[in-house]
């Protein structure tokens, strides 16, 4: 019945070959487009590239925020290219936050793998949403909007996974964007009403200059 | 200090009045368009919203396939319209299997909580993609390709999340779409290939039918 | 008054330069992005890249299914690129189908040039849209959902032209995908409750492995 | 085994309920919004609601163009609300013209099914692309650009099918838009650089004040 | 020739019924979903709808920040609706400053009517871009990233006019984020690394609680 | 304190490589997609990337039509890459028209600088939107409609700053389209009902031939 086979084949060759159900992307071209990066041609993707094994590896949370964020975002995880999607993982050991921060290119959802964590973000409207959320619980972050995430779960860590709208959501977190670089401080001070004690304070932290 | 407060409020309060950072479905109005549902005005917004606790809840695998679907759409999760995902939880038992299907609006992201699942899609080139996930890896489904999840952690029972680039993914169950309605068994028969003996075995199953 | 001309050139010049009105695809650059393929430049476009004479040559239905699809999609006809469209011609012989299928990227709107087809397309709530077409009538098929098309003229040959709403619908061919390559019948009978000889018969047709 | 059918349904329930696989639109609600038409309920929806026969009759050819247009837009085909997608039946009558056009709203894809048709189309670098085009042949014309179709095939009349990539392309013909309104002649004159006797004429024919 | 204006308006008469060229907003129905809101019907639009002059008059800077910011959004301007525009004029007193902001729904594009003004912003890599323009620049601030504006014209008064890739970009003032509502200090405090003594102070300023 | 900040940006490090926040295009690659130019990587983009100097200066107004149009989109200012945005500047001298045209692939804002603007368009249902407006106004012109700008300040030139929801929205003026290629006459009238002498004419002030 090979014969069967060959005629099927034929009848739709043309449009197996054009077939772009999907667009792994090919990170090494030196080219990124606004739609994202090109893509691998299929027959050069394997089944390893579709899955992605780094949010089961705890990051390091030994440091200053007691937290961690590993992200699977098309840098890391070229399958999702093109498919409106990506992901992270936080990891907050006991009194671990993430700090104020936004993802310009994408809204999110936070799903508590185990643990508990308070979330909040805040509207245009400079209206406050607050939630702690236990095992099992999601929430939404809309794009570009000041949110944070503290552990609550007293002296035990707590896991999540989030997830994003965009292949590349984008990150800005509030204090280094405004003390890890050389903005001037009278221009930081200005727009922001700050001290000028506090600015240089946290730039001392966090490496600012100007 | 009163005066600044209220200067400031004065210079920016009509475009707080017009954000629509998000848009809470109203899904009790009666309408739904292409864009979504019609948005609950944020005066009426609060932090529960947001927040869905469904997902912690684990599903009733106490049935044929030994699993279990519960999504958190925008039906049963009213936040995530006009937002670009929304999200499920997959309960696999011993031995439990989510069909075959496809989600005809959405690409899939999923996310192991815990033990072990085989997971394959098969791409319009008729190219199949199969993983045995473990704790902590994820996988991407491309949109409207066939899929499935299986149980691989043996004896034990196997959690996911998945996330969608939709708050509307759909879900189109194969043997559903093909066993479970009325369409007349010889024009199933004749674009399936299937033998008239199959087809009248899972529509009895399946209470299809035709 | 050729002096007229000039100033008017020179006014808008660079406008012109940069106009994007299309994007004929350069299929032979090796790069494609989630967006379409690189475009030729419109001093290479002529007339001949925004015709397409392929849908006007009967497809060969000396064939098992009695039936031929033949594609207008990017790969052929790279004019389509970034419009948002393309087409296709089904030839259906008498005793005609084009089986079960989906196009993951696409909806379909159908266009009976002559002769009767049946038409049938299942939706994510498992209903069946099922109608008998005749000359001059259309029917869409929404995206991602199943779907199949008789020829309902007796003795006598039908023919329909269709149009996507993508210029790369891409095309899942039931049978194909789940018969006609090395998905193992294992995997393949649990996740679709299909019988072993079914599966095996129809590997064997269709030249499945595993 | 009809318990095994209640338990399938009652694990994926929901999401059958949720499913926006399409949206038909409800054009009597008095709203449109600007991605369409709410959607009529899934339960209200029937096969006859997918299919459109008016595509099947002759439009009117006794006219001054020796032409006529039959829109299958979503106003006359609601099916088509959020489907990217619409249709037309250009008839030419021998001598028949469609007169210069744009489509604000969409691209366009036409189809000959008998006769000859000389289309043009001009780019926003004001080049021609010009084709005869035959049976079986297509072509597409870029959003917003002006074009127009000749009936070429002597005394016999031609017909062809257009689809475009919205359900509601829009339709703005040159002359109409010009001479048929209340646009002051001097403001028309000056915009155009066309005469005075030239614009009064066809202000004449066309039903134009001002 | 009347008869010749009445065949023409007869073969094209539905297409017109149903153009849907804009969407001017109906902000009155109650009613908004994630693609804008309803439109008015086009009997009922009038060229004052498509104009707009509220952005000539200067908006009021005898305040704090010696500035102000007049929204020509859609709520402002309903003619925006559906069309991914909408503008603002930004007045800025001698010593003027529009504080550190985001736009979380649109990219802005900034136009010098007048004056000099001090632009930044801040990337997700955390660098800064800054630049002072004179009369007639221009400069673009990517969607969703901290940025501000201060006047640079030393006594005189400086004037811009900005743009946006959305009906309804939003607007998120960090100060008023951060010390204008009831968000608890102690996550404040942790979420932000900012001293207690200085999140009292603005809160004090701002009329935060918490 | 240092080491508070290496650790910091060791954490997120690669979230911030992978940042795409922008697209700065890269316009000497010869490669152009659907979606815009590849990017210019962020390591090479500076502050000067963002801004232009381009609108400050007057266009030369000594030409036929007392008017210029200097162009912002993403040839001339490749910021504006993926932004959906761009802009123009429009220099009416006294009797100053910009003649009747569409921008095929964006709509259009204006905002008058300076002086009167008698501005125009015309929608799919032949209606005339006609407006004159004074320094401050801003009026809106949907895609794809035809519209023009004649200077309504007497003796004194006008000045307005355009911006477009698309970073090349095209330009297609009437009478270059019509009269200044190669389009046969024959074709040309046939399809605008325009006289003989009438084309023959324009076409030998614009240079057209056929």
């Amino acid at each position: 019945m090979l014969h069967i086979f060959l005629l099927f084949s034929l009848i739709f060759t043309s449009t197996n070959v054009l077939a772009q159900d999907f667009c792994v992307a090919n990170t090494d071209s030196g080219i990124v487009t606004p739609s994202g990066y090109p893509c691998i041609m299929e027959a050069n993707v394997t089944s390893d590239d579709f899955a992605f094994s780094g949010l089961g590896v705890p990051g390091n949370t030994s440091n200053i925020i007691s937290a961690a964020v590993t992200p699977a975002f098309v840098g890391q995880y070229p399958a999702v290219n093109g498919l409106g999607l990506s992901a992270a993982r936080l990891d907050l050991a006991p009194g671990g936050v993430i700090p104020m921060h936004t993802h310009p290119g994408a809204n999110e959802l936070l799903y508590v793998v185990h643990g508990h964590i308070t979330c909040g973000f805040i509207s245009s409207a400079n209206k406050v949403y607050l939630k702690t959320l236990k095992r099992g619980d999601v929430m939404v972050f809309p794009q570009g909007l000041l949110h944070f995430q503290i552990n609550a779960a007293g002296k035990r860590p707590s896991l999540a996974i989030v997830t994003f709208s965009s292949p590349n959501p984008g990150l800005q977190i509030l204090d280094f964007a405004l003390f890890a670089n050389d903005l001037p401080s009278s221009l930081l001070e200005k727009s922001t009403f700050l001290d000028d004690a506090q600015v240089k304070k946290l730039k001392g932290v966090l490496g600012g200059t100007g």
